[in-house]
């Protein structure tokens, strides 16, 4: 009897330039850059070039990227048609998969994966993602999809789809921070089933819809919205202490948004959003949201249950507050999150094919042998 | 630096009991039972009650199966709406697997991963897969999809889909046989594809939507149309001496169907395979892909080249040519390998669920490090 690796947890199946998580330093970064500098100084189709090209666009580059999206950004009615009949209660990480599937069919380049063609699909799918959110977004409160500004850039785009009103600059930068913050993440379960599928030599529509169905899991994506479900049951900073008294200590209940398996100090993703999510808490006289997220993290990081065991904010605690208060819903926000992690999906799908080889690993078979064969009748 | 295993390869990442693959004696059975007695005895949906139930079903329990899928068939409008608009020279496998991913947005269970739930949403996955293969291959050519007959079994209703026309008991048969041997194989790309999305917990049809993407790569399935591909190119039994001495042994063209990573032997799939197709094509008084499929295998085997490699006939080498002469359409054969599959799919699912860990490796980051910001304007 083999071994077995269950979960194949702390296997290394690749290599990869993408991004370099350092769990107990609590530093990310992207092609070498700190996320720090990247939501300091860049926007998301900025951070996506840099993942997607392995450098920083000059001026010219970035335009050139920016106005590509642009002019890719338009839902065909043949999209809208389909999502109109769609069950309006269903769930919206299945509506993104079932419509970026979709893209597919309608893509008559879909099985050249060519590089040249290839990094025109990842800009397309970089641009569907938001569109389709936006889109079912309204079309599910029975709103009529509001076509892209093709001035603007990515995430005032996606506000302004989504909302019908031009957003902020504090809000396109908060989101833009998100985005960015979601953009990659080594490889996580989703990054890695794309990786699979796109082993096989599949298309990169296959190994995207793949991810997205990955995305879907609980133990993956979806943290955020039970995050800010949790955040509504407490319902006013007044109740904080007595849920965590309550609930957290006295009943042993989780509290959302706080834990890593990589991490084992602050995630510093949660730093970034925390100081976003307060900004704009400040700026929209409603600090309700972030005043209950900031008071339950003080109470954890006074007590010495979670100290002791490095149980901190993660990424979602802060990003379900910050996206909350641009006005998306919380079982929108992983469509959200996808929007972000799109760059690092294409980006690893592109690596993948450099240098591929089947992802393919082995089952042990443990079942029984030699059964004899009882004829129907007889049994 | 740690070692990294590309490819996953001799890395044992499950137990299973579904189905054993002997590569050295050229052997394999499900759930301990072997293939030739299967293949004899049983019909696709009895193999499938097996898989998913782990024993064999009594006649009661079979015609309840049976009658359960029978009434699962059916292919609503908005089904055939979405389809009359699909682009008729789209890769099959796209079409599916956008359709499979249609059928959770319409199942409000989508989401319920009880055993119970599961099975029943396993029932319906193997109950549409044949019913969106016919209708499209029937609207692709201009057709109006036909209705299943829910009195015969699942082989007999995709030929009746399919063509229109009642099939012979030898033809429903021999397309028993060919989806009895792919209903499973072990860890084979598509089956871990779906292992590691359900590993996330997400739902069954997120699982097969990335299953269906892992299967469209050219390692994975396609196999069979390519093969059938070549038998068209030779085109005549008479040619099949010439092609070997100047393509194959020439110009070193590779036998499309012959080799496996893992049976250094004959694929047992193969003996069985080649037998139903002999029996097919002396039915039908066309005999001509039979003798160039085994006009060819005679040559490899007679070549001192292929026997000391050890290449042999796969599945894919006879299955061509038995689904050809069924009416498959060359470029449809991946879609009928995914209905034999789907038994092994939903089973690997649901045994993933019974211990499940989140299978989720590591990369190895070989980038750069402390890369300094330069602002935009100096790039």
């Amino acid at each position: 009897m083999h071994e077995v690796a269950k979960g194949l947890a702390g296997i290394i199946v690749t290599e990869t330039t993408a991004s370099m998580v350092d769990g107990s330093a609590g530093h990310l970064t992207y092609r070498g850059y700190a996320i720090e500098d990247l939501t300091t100084y860049a926007n998301y189709e900025e951070t996506a070039y840099l993942l997607l090209h392995q450098r920083l666009p000059n001026l010219h580059e970035l335009t050139d990227f920016q106005q590509s999206l642009g002019t890719q950004m338009a839902l065909e009615p043949h999209f809208v048609e389909v999502m109109q009949r769609f069950p309006k209660n269903c769930h919206p990480l299945t509506i993104l998969r079932t419509l970026i599937s979709m893209l597919g069919v309608y893509d008559p380049t879909a099985d050249d994966n060519s590089l040249e063609t290839e990094l025109h699909k990842a800009y397309r799918l970089i641009a569907y993602t938001p569109i389709f959110t936006a889109a079912w977004s309204r079309l599910r409160r029975g709103l009529t999809p509001i076509p892209p500004d093709k001035n603007v850039g990515l995430a005032a785009n996606l506000l302004y789809m989504h909302t019908g009103l031009i957003p902020t600059p504090a809000e396109v930068a908060a989101l833009n921070v998100y985005l960015i913050l979601m953009a990659d993440h080594s490889l996580n379960p989703s990054t890695f089933t794309s990786r699979v599928v796109a082993s096989t030599d599949s298309d990169i529509y296959s190994a995207i819809t793949a991810a997205l169905g990955a995305l879907k899991g609980p133990k993956h994506g979806g943290a955020n919205e039970a995050t800010m479900e949790m955040f509504m049951e407490i319902g006013n900073p007044e109740n904080v202490p007595s849920f965590f008294t309550e609930q957290v200590k006295g009943k042993g209940r989780k509290i959302m948004g706080f834990g890593h398996r990589v991490y084992r100090t602050t995630d510093p993703r949660s730093v970034i959003l925390r100081t976003h999510a307060e900004t704009l808490a400040k700026n929209s006289d409603n600090t309700r949201w972030f005043d209950i997220a900031a008071g339950l993290e003080n109470l954890a990081l006074a007590d010495p249950y979670f100290m002791e065991r490095r149980i901190y904010a993660n990424v979602d605690y802060y990003s379900s507050v910050l996206l909350y208060m641009l006005g998306i819903e919380p079982d929108l926000m992983p469509l959200v999150f996808a929007i972000g992690r799109m760059a690092g999906w294409v980006t690893h799908i592109l690596e993948q094919r450099l240098e591929n080889r089947l992802i393919h690993p082995e089952a042990q078979y443990i079942g029984e042998n030699d059964r004899v064969w009882v004829k129907l009748e007889d049994r």
